[in-house]
Formats: C-alpha cells, structure tokens, sequence
C-alpha cells in the first residue's frame, strides 16, 4: 500500500471562513481531538494573525498550547503573515509555520497588502530571525487569480519561487486559492516545480470552487507530491463568494484514498462522525458530500 | 485534441427527479434548444415510462417529436423500460433506445420489479421485435448497490453482461447509481469488460454522491471510453435520499475537458448559460459547481 499524506487545514482554513460565530476554543480543541483520533498526523491547527483582522484566531495561543502539550509528536503546524506571528508562534514552542504569498501581485496586495518585494523582505526577516523554525511557503493563485485569470506559463510559479528557494524555502504549498486548476495545468505546474528544485518537499491546495478539487487532488498525488491539503467537512471558501465551494473535503479525499488501496493512516468512520459534529456544532459553507448521504435508498431507474 | 463524447441526460435523467412541479413541455424543449445551440451532439431526450410510475415524463412523445423533427441528424434518443415504451419510440421514429436493467438483484427488483430473468427476457423481446432499433443496455448499479454494498469483482458485470451481448447488445453503458465507485474500481471494471467484449460500446455514467463523478469519469475517459454521461446543472439524484448530490454536471465536465484540450464539440459559456436559466426555471437538486460561481472575488489567506 502507497502512503500518502494528508494534512488537515479545517482547524485553521475551514475555521477561518466562519464568520457568523465566534466559535468556542474548546469546541475548536474538540475538533482537533476527534482528528487526532481518527488517525489526522499533520494538521494546520491555527494562524497567528492580528485579531482584528481575523477575530475568529484570536484564541490561536491557547488552542497551539493545548495540541502541543497533547500531541508532541505530531507534525502540527500554523499559519504566519509576518515576523509577530512568527514570534508568536515560536514562543509557544511551536518549530513549523507556513507563510503564505500570492502568486498573483494584485491579490497579495488585496490579500495582505504587501508587495511582491514586501513579502520577500518578510519571508527573509523571520528566516533569519529564527533559524531553527520550519518555515513552509502557501504559494496563494498558483493557478489563477480572481483579477488576473488562470495562468498559463508553467514556468511563472518556478521562477516567482527561486528566491523563496535561495532564501531557505524547504517546503511549498501550490494552492489553487480560487478553485480554477485543470488536471492537465497541475500536470505542467508540478512537473516544472518538481524539476526546477527537485529537493523541495511539495504541497498541493485544492478548492472545488468549479467541482474539481478532487480530481485535481488525485493528479497531484499520481505525479507524487509529498502532501494534499483538506478540510474536515470541506469547510472554508471565500465569505465573499456566497455559493461558491471551498476546501476539498478531507473525508471525501480519505474515502476515496482509502477504497483506491492508499494508505492514508486515517480511519473514515471515526472521520466522518468528526465531520458531521463539527457540522452540527458550527454553522458554515461546507462542501463534503459524504456529510450529506443520510442513507442509500434506491432511485427510480 | 482528442475527441470525446459528451452524452447529456439531463431532460430524462435531470427532470426524472424534479418531483415538485410538472415541468411545461415547452421549457424542456427550450432547454434541448439550448443544449443544442451549445453544440450537444448526444442526448438522452426523456423516457417512454408509464406515466402513472412517473408524471414527469407523460409528455415523451411530444418532446420526441420536437426534439426529432428539428434535429434529424443529432444522436437523440429516449430510455425504454419495456416492449410497450420501446414500442412508442419507435412509432415515433426513434431508432435508439436505452434499456436498464440493474446488476443488483434486489435493486432491479426495487426500481423496476423484476427478477433478472425478466428483465432479459424483455430485452430479447424488444430486440427480436425492432432489430432495426438500437438498443443499448444501462446496467444500473455496476458499482454497488444501496442494498448488497460495493461490487469488488470486476468479473460480474462482465458475466452479467453475456446473455445481453449475445442477444445483441452492442453499446452498454456502465452506471454508478448510488455514486460509490472509485477510481481504481472504474479501472478494474473498464479493463475487464472491455478485455470480454473488444467489440462492445461503452459509456460511463457516474453520479456525484461521495464526491467522485469528476475524478471517475476522468479516469474513465483517460482508460478510453466511448462516450461519459453527465445532465445539465447536475440536476438529477435520489429524490428519497435528501441533500445527497446527484448527477455529474454537464458544464463542470466540459470546462474541465476544454481547459485540458480534448475536443467536446461543446462551448462553454452557453452550456452555462443553458444550465443557470434552467435552475431559474426548474426547481431541483443542481450539483453543478459553475452555477454557484457568482463573482470572483478574493480571499483572505
């Protein structure tokens, strides 16, 4: 059986996107026990990020002290847009965060307000700042940006990346941030990536904005990538896009891995009972279809 | 680029499961216009049933007779239940016809009340009866079944299948009724039908239920089929079993299959177009994902 893995983004991506709630740290710590039971290894379980901007992180210490303290042997991780919560992070004893970039110039900007050159600087700061800190990159509209389009030149990602790559960049995230990647485009992107820096570990981030985060997904892992990105119920999606779909669901992804013979080391049942009582504890757009099958009947022809 | 055929079910399959309103025969035969305009070639047109099993469908013959007189040269043609509705079609100048008969005995039993060898014995029926008639085979719970679970020998459906090929079958096309096949199963199954019958026409139907009709139908069509069935909006699905998603979408499928550069014969934006005034039109269970893209605007991280 082929391992694959699979990192659980919900707890900061899908959580993320609530906005109608401020959901309760311990609802949020019992989500991350139901995943860590089923077997989740690698989860993004929080983003320090300023509280005013996303309120919904501002628990971010106590819930990354709690699943610490519980599972240290896990490769648990969060988001960081800047050297404060990088500084944040690592207090708190955590050694591994992503920083997230646009491919897309106008969406970094739209996105975190920075420059291309701003983030680069950033990225270099805490770099330098923390040298033992795993510093993973979320390359944002690898694909496609909402005011650029889809890209097309393969090549783009790999150069945009090279001084990522020269400044300590191990690991990248290649997130399809609008859900507009077609297999054939993951095909050229990946294999322009993978050829250009054949030792940096990648990363794949779909959304099934037009229906196809999964089959994007199973392409990613066929070439071999080192990681696929899901949400627990496939919670997340821009508040901005009512409608519109978001995270790949991570009990979709498992279930399917699971049937094909891949060894996800998470077991569905478990899973997805952790998916429906995240669903009935927190109201949000989720796109999971298992969450939806109540029961097998049978259909008129 | 390579050709590949869009098969759309939508105006039997789609509106089969609309059950709250009786849709006027004018705005189905709208919707085949605008199929048509799109560039849809194939197209199961509706179903020659009786209309007390379903209403929906009372009005078979006048959408035939439109759908044939303006569009001669189209592959249209109409789902068959028995000698009688094959017996209609052909009265009506239908020369192709699609049979179902379900490989799950109690499945077959439940959706249409009759034991295996009924059913054959229909088949043979209306074969000997129109040897003129196309007559293709739906074999309805290729995949697994709501009562007797997934199917894990690829050899049964191809065992299934004999009878049926040697009284003439010549085009079957492979359901996944309850949207349970995955996409090693897909392959095992095609490589073992088509290894039995190298001579035999087969389509996929997939249904988007576990969310998988994307990536079957693309694994389906990478092993080589003859043509992949999908209804417009994703309109379709088990009327008794809410909230699950039903049909593959048609305009999900094509942008995937343009965007990779297979030739569809099928624009786009008027298939979405098609598919967005028919939710406006139609009320129902859409699985569609472009339907929901409203506006692409960013997101946070």
């Amino acid at each position: 059986m082929k391992k694959v893995t699979i990192v659980e983004v919900g707890p900061r991506d899908g959580f993320q996107s609530v906005s109608c709630m401020q959901i309760p740290t311990e609802e949020k710590i019992a989500i991350i026990d139901r995943l860590a039971e089923a077997g989740v290894q690698h989860m993004e379980i929080t983003s320090f990020v300023s509280p005013k901007a996303i309120p919904q992180m501002s628990d971010a210490a106590a819930v990354a002290e709690y699943a610490l303290k519980k599972y240290p042997d896990r490769d648990y991780f969060a988001l960081v847009p800047n050297l404060r919560g990088a500084a944040n992070a690592y207090a708190l004893g955590l050694r591994k965060v992503c920083y997230v970039v646009s491919l897309s110039t106008s969406h970094n900007k739209a996105n975190i307000n920075r420059t291309h050159e701003q983030s680069l600087a950033a990225f270099r700061e805490i770099r330098e700042t923390y040298p033992d800190l795993q510093l993973d990159v979320d390359l944002a509209t690898t694909f496609g940006c909402p005011f650029e389009g889809k890209y097309l030149d393969p090549q783009q990602p790999v150069e945009f990346l090279r001084p990522y790559w020269e400044a300590g960049m191990r690991s990248v995230t290649l997130c399809d941030t609008i859900g507009i990647a077609d297999p054939a485009q993951v095909r050229r992107v990946l294999c322009a990536v993978k050829e250009a820096y054949p030792e940096l570990a990648v990363q794949v981030h779909f959304h099934d904005t037009r229906g196809l985060g999964m089959v994007n997904t199973l392409t990613a892992l066929e070439i071999g990538v080192d990681g696929v990105q899901t949400a627990l119920g496939g919670l997340g999606g821009c508040p901005f896009a009512p409608g519109a779909s978001g995270n790949l669901s991570t009990e979709d992804t498992v279930w399917m891995l699971n049937e094909m013979g891949y060894d996800t080391g998470i077991r569905f049942a478990p899973l997805l009972a952790a998916a429906k009582a995240q669903k009935e504890a927190v109201p949000g757009n989720y796109s999971g279809h298992h969450i939806c099958v109540e029961k097998e009947t049978p259909c008129q022809f």
